[in-house]
């Protein structure tokens, strides 16, 4: 399976060191630590060690991280024979992308003095938006080499940050697990890419295109991993004390509802009444990513678990009834069904977070007003503009994530990036050195041969 | 093997959907905030952040977490053809019961004006409550439906609640890792569950009720995971300061002797003087259950690690000796060996706390007396007779479980939950879409017909 | 495969026995409770829940025990058909490291009124010491029983506590992350060890000497958690505050450039421009290895990101060029390579960590000087020396890791601890009963069966 095309021997060394290289200047010249991991600036102020932020946000963080290496990373791993490559390349480009988030989230999130400031927080925040690349990885899974997907990561972390900051920023709007900047976006950049990567003769590598017993136990390492640490994404980067606190719970609840509406649809829509691999893997974490936006809001706890319960629904019909359509008709070929996992419930938990957001009232929020909502708190708008801006938001994501998809996409065709061809998709042995099969073939082999032996 | 009585098709939707719109309807009358999640509550207190409950008790949480989902689930994938029931029903059944739990614990824990509220502490007791229902579960593991283990984890979660409600609340027992109410009660009830299931027939199934070596190494990230994370089981509901800290450290002493006799003895036990798989995956960690009541008192490093020697020796001869004649002798099929690792050692733990506690004295507790024993420093009680109360709650506990686990298991015998077959026990093709064998076959078969083509 | 000569039957057990025992007796002669675990003097001052260390440090204590026990163990199960034993003699000789550590750096850090002092502090460094036997467990993988482990941990365990000792009391060294006293002197010792016990045969084993797809896969896990969880390894027990967070960021960018060099070193090296899982499981630790000593210092994020590129780079040339030499040439078999990982880029911290403490000024540290370099800050010595004393602490540190291992290398050697012969490395059924190959077998055999009936 040696090949010209998909060689990376020169290629990819190229990219990695080039950009690495580049990283490391640009952090030389723009980069410092900030107020609580600056040895001189924290030790100049007078207060407790435990006011550090990172005794508030560590643990979240190592929780996040987790979720994209390891969740992320295992959830792909169902392909039975792309371990390698779901493991290696979400390693690869998560390593690349956290860095260069650093920069573009720095740049856009506010210099100071020319410099960008980095502690726990902006490392949280390098990770969500690396988890974001990570879900455009899920749809093109299986069909691009490794330094195709470092251009778009490239591409993808500057645009998230870009919408990131027209969303927080500019327009105001509250989104702290990401169902839109992350998920929504992620998404839809994804789907949109792999719609321009259209490959028609895919059926060639159809036959990999599925799971074996022990990949499918394999990516529920990844599932588990990411349920059960989700509340911790969503809390990761909200205000200090009841708001971190209630956003973990509410997640917790999300998910545990969506896990049972998961389950029962599966049976439903499955053959025979059997469950699908494919919907647990999947639709049970929608409840995670519906709980995204409303998460820090008082959603109130069955609030959350309507919200997973419904995310679990609508991600399970997905898989069986929009997947095909959207494969069929509109020619988007989604490896891992990101759009049921993360499209479609970051929707819904972009609507969700704007209903919610229109109808805060101080006598719900009391003082917490200003945690949540500073801008309502203030008196600069009402709850329903609030509402509006969220709404808005959702719309700005979606257009840029469709847009950007595109032109990342028309780029990513360029026949210099080393792509498979249609019938080595999802095949580790193009870019990997793939062990021998285990020694079952030897062992076998010597059984039968006995056998053989014995039969004439 | 398709099968009318097996097909979950309507029973398992049924099943998920009325149990999650009640539970969604009795959390929205029933469940509110608490104090460190509600914004307005928080708020209306001049607090610190980093006294929010959250920061104390949310890592801890985060590890029970795991625990329950990847320690339980995948220590249970060592059957060779049952690693998608193993860790997916755990994932439904947990999923379920966490919520259930929180209902039923908050009501007998105490209603706050009609209402229960709810934190990162009730999160880790209804994660307590979860752990106990699958330990259950182990005892039942490849017998059942999913629908049955649903059925089951409703009254279990009651007869818990009730059980712990007697205990800590009504007799003023401390149980902070459940070596009672988590591991005496899982085991005991889930024991006599599958008495009542008794399959005289069950060796029809015999041949898939064993390891392969891939599921082997999958158990062992369950296994290696519950061991890690135990400290943080046992401290996770404990008086904040030392008693946390206390607790996390005693357990770990304890675990790390108990892996010691526990290679020792299955060396010693088993054949050949090889070591064996099920001993590592189990009696290893009886040192945590071991150290579930006694963890948070003054029970010194060297205590805890005499405790964590005798569980793993008490588990291993379990294993070897007793398992055999439970099964032939007392019908129970005990698949998992729950008894090994939770029940014998659940009881040796109770013993432990009982005269840990009855010896407890001001001069060793000081004044953290009121956080360990707070009705032995109000005087409202000796040390002796706490330790009186510790032993009629181990007999309190057993009486229940036993009692509980038998009218259960009746409950499960109605022919209406879709049970398996004898001779489909232990196999995943019952209950999902399983997918076909890994394309060694192929391979092989391509490399046999070559080769038979030769002979001829 | 029964063998008079490794059979652990009597041998196991009497040691684990024996020596579970002795810690016990030790620990109940010298250990006690420190300040922060102990009832009595918690409560005897008056201080806030939030200021005890378990707050500070049982989150990243945590990170720590997974790198252990997973990261470790499972790195190790690369091997085709030494999984059994990678996870589970990792598992063992960990558990009993863990307590002698205790107890040796428990002595060595100081007494207190002849007791040792123990809380989450010393169960980190615990766990520190264990990390450096496990590292040497990688060099002699697979060519050695579980009793010679042991063996090996006792000796090793009480050096690893001289050495640091040495280095960190005596001559004033800083090394939070370990560069020196867990990384170099782990892998030297381990390499010394595995040239005395040199096996001109082992080829007799090479063909399990190599991995299977699933076994890469099971590895990945382990490099995986080893490689999130590493800023948590080197923040673990430097100073409260900024400094735990610095460090964990320092560590944090590390990783993710060596991750880039170590992906492009891979394909320019490897056969065909493809990547070779080996590095890819390896190399891209080595930033977190070097990372280990200046990590704590004001090492700034571009110039982590330096010592990681180059330690990723320095990694996968020692795999692919330098380790063929140092078996060939100098007898060294060491099977994870762990000169590449730990050896080398320990070494490389070493120097980075001598040259950042040489330039360290107040300038940049201010009032965190007393932190990182108390003795500095006091004027005790220049900035200057504190570089030398950290290059002599290198030296020192390779000294005693070379004639430790030496000696521990012949100790070994002595024909009593029932190591395999060389025709039966690699091999898991020589110490575990290994449950039959999946029923696989069956199928095909009942396949294959079929046709030759046919052909016939």
């Amino acid at each position: 399976m040696t090949d010209v095309v998909t060689n990376m021997r020169l290629k990819l060394p190229i990219a990695c060191f080039i950009l690495q290289i580049i990283l490391i200047i640009l952090f030389g010249v723009l980069v410092e630590y900030d107020h609580d991991t600056d040895a001189r600036l924290w030790h100049s102020k007078n207060h407790s060690d435990y006011e550090n932020d990172f005794y508030y946000r560590y643990p979240s963080f190592q929780d996040v991280h987790v979720m994209i290496f390891i969740g992320f990373g295992f959830l792909m791993t169902f392909l039975q024979r792309y371990g390698f490559s779901s493991v290696g390349f979400n390693f690869l480009i998560a390593a690349f992308s956290l860095q260069w988030a650093t920069l573009m989230q720095g740049f856009f999130h506010g210099m100071h003095g020319g410099k960008i400031h980095i502690g726990v927080l902006s490392m949280i925040n390098a990770d969500f938006c690396t988890g974001s690349v990570l879900i455009s990885f899920g749809a093109v899974l299986g069909k691009t080499s490794p330094f195709q997907l470092l251009v778009m990561a490239i591409f993808e972390v500057t645009l998230f940050s870009v919408n990131e900051f027209v969303l927080v920023t500019a327009l105001g709007a509250r989104d702290a697990g990401g169902s839109m900047t992350i998920h929504t976006f992620g998404a839809y950049f994804g789907l949109m890419v792999t719609r321009v990567l259209y490959r028609p003769n895919l059926n060639k590598s159809k036959h990999r295109n599925s799971s074996v017993y022990h990949s499918d136990l394999f990516a529920m390492i990844g599932t588990i991993y990411l349920w059960m640490f989700w509340p911790s994404f969503n809390s990761a980067i909200t205000a200090q004390g009841d708001d971190q606190h209630r956003t973990a719970m509410n997640t917790y609840y999300s998910l545990a509802a969506c896990t049972l509406s998961t389950y029962g649809m599966s049976a439903l829509t499955a053959h025979d009444g059997k469950l699908d691999m494919v919907h647990i893997q999947n639709a049970a974490l929608a409840g995670g990513v519906a709980a995204g936006t409303a998460g820090e809001m008082m959603l109130t706890p069955y609030g959350s678990m309507i919200v997973g319960f419904l995310a679990g629904i609508i991600s399970v019909l997905g898989f069986k009834y929009l997947s095909p359509v959207l494969e069929n008709k509109l020619k988007i070929q989604d490896t891992c069904g990101v759009h049921n996992l993360h499209g479609m419930p970051g929707v819904l938990g972009a609507i969700v977070g704007a209903v919610t957001a229109a109808v805060a009232t101080t006598d719900v929020y009391g003082g917490g007003m200003k945690d949540v909502f500073p801008d309502v708190e203030s008196g600069a708008i009402t709850a329903s503009y609030q509402g509006l801006v969220q709404a808005i938001s959702l719309a700005v994501t979606l257009g840029m994530a469709l847009l950007g998809g595109l032109i990342v996409g028309f780029i990513l065709k360029l026949p210099v990036f080393g792509a498979p061809s249609d019938s080595i998709c999802y095949e580790d042995n193009v870019y990997w050195e793939v062990p021998g099969e285990e020694d079952h073939e030897e062992q076998l082999t010597a059984v039968h041969a006995a056998k053989a032996e014995k039969l004439n």
